[in-house]
């Protein structure tokens, strides 16, 4: 099995933080990417015990964001929520094995009910870049801005592609802010490869995620990720020009998955690592 | 009620072409685009004389394209059928009333059951672009691809943004080849102003397409279309920057809708028209 696996926690959605923990270990795996919510159920520091306890490695903490709302006390409350995300992913990364990294992912996003001021909406993610970054730089967390697919634009994310997070990204140091590339956002994208060689030589990509895009959608197009070879995404291409970039960290799989949740978790651990080994771990390089 | 407004046929897609002539011409409206299976229901001969006599301007027909498939008899039979398309273009818009444009929408195709390779996917648009050129030309027809929203590129087009249709139609003349704007499939796109500048520049844009998009999303993601209004599109702005660019042809609402679908058409016209006006058509100068 491929030791470049990261199980981020999403895909077993349904198991408490120890339970995803041990079907992760016990499958070999050696690294995870934990949520919020799990995390808070149990406590920060109890979870970074287990966590310490796992061996695993930690990749990225899911998640922060939610920048689009006009300034006032709703926002005030977002960006210090913000703040303490990045101090969890602190803790956590430093509870985990070597090699854990410490990347709080964001996700921008949508419009503000009512709204149709989508370029506004896109200003108000790049100042809560500037409010946050010192924060970040201070516990050493890179944040890594996720463009979802434009779908998603109106009522998730603002920010749509690659290119326009890495517009985002540039005027803070690479280690502060960064992206995360989910195969599923941006495999349509036609200045893709481009954007990633761009990515790679400013040292921006911070986390590689990877699931897969079948047609028809899912009534519920949020729960349309599929396992990495059961669509139509080319991971071949994609995770090649990924790893020529000189990416080494883990690679996440992230399914939201009815059908996926509904499984057994420890079954699920083992079918992911299937699939990353047979559709990723031969293009890792 | 604005005098650029034109019923795209498929917005009231259940009446057959004399009813939508009809109903169009009864509303006031004073244009209409056409799709080819109600046209070849009834004939083309048919078709060309019942819309001299409604009076109205011909404004696209929908639609050619689906350009993806390999070298073989399949492609072959789809080239073909495109160039009857183009010469269907061309009588419906010498029989529509003065100022009727000659545009056919071509959507492009997804990629091939089975297939990964959405870069050949794309290399094929464009040979097929290279291949249906001096038809068009020959038969004074404007090919406007259009590009649809991301979403749809594993399905059923795999050229997904403005800027990439304006790079495969630019080796062509303007008249030649252009571009189908449609609200719904690029409001998203953070480079749209800079490429309705670009397409205006150099004359491309063949046709103006309003709808709006509202979530979540319909369950079949096809049919999320609305009237414009309804949804989180900022038509003002879109609408100013494509009349920024001298834009003066007539701008088409098209819905797909189930809702809107299994309404009275000539009701379905009305309320179009209101919904133009207010959304819309203040802001074509």
């Amino acid at each position: 099995m491929s030791d470049r696996l990261s199980i981020n926690q999403a895909t077993i959605k349904y198991a408490d933080l120890p339970t995803a923990l041990r079907v992760t270990a016990d499958a070999g795996v050696e690294a995870i990417g934990l949520w919020r919510e799990p995390v808070a159920e149990l406590g920060l520091e109890e979870s970074a015990r287990r966590l310490a306890d796992s061996g695993l490695r930690f990749s990225t903490y899911c998640r922060g964001g939610f920048f689009t709302v006009p300034k006032g006390p709703e926002r005030r409350a977002s960006l210090d929520d913000n703040r303490r995300a990045i101090d969890e992913t602190a803790a956590l990364a430093a509870a985990g094995a070597a090699g854990s990294t410490a990347v709080l992912v964001l996700v921008a996003g949508g419009l503000p009910s009512g709204s149709r001021d989508l370029v506004g909406a896109r200003e108000r993610v790049a100042e809560a870049l500037s409010e946050l970054s010192p924060h970040a730089r201070a516990a050493g967390v890179t944040l890594a801005i996720e463009p979802l697919h434009p779908m998603y634009a109106a009522d998730r994310a603002v920010i749509s592609t690659l290119g326009q997070a890495l517009d985002l990204a540039e005027p803070f140091a690479a280690e502060e802010v960064g992206v995360a590339l989910d195969t599923f956002h941006v495999w349509w994208d036609p200045q893709l490869f481009a954007q990633i060689e761009r990515a790679g030589a400013s040292g921006r990509i911070a986390t590689y995620q990877v699931c897969d895009w079948r047609a028809p959608l899912e009534a519920d197009v949020l729960l349309s990720r599929h396992h990495p070879g059961e669509g139509v995404i080319d991971f071949e291409a994609i995770t090649r020009a990924v790893a020529a970039t000189g990416y080494d960290r883990d690679v996440e799989v992230e399914i939201f998955n009815q059908a996926v949740w509904d499984a057994d978790p420890a079954a699920v651990v083992r079918r992911t690592a299937e699939a990353f080994d047979g559709a990723v771990a031969p293009h890792l390089g």
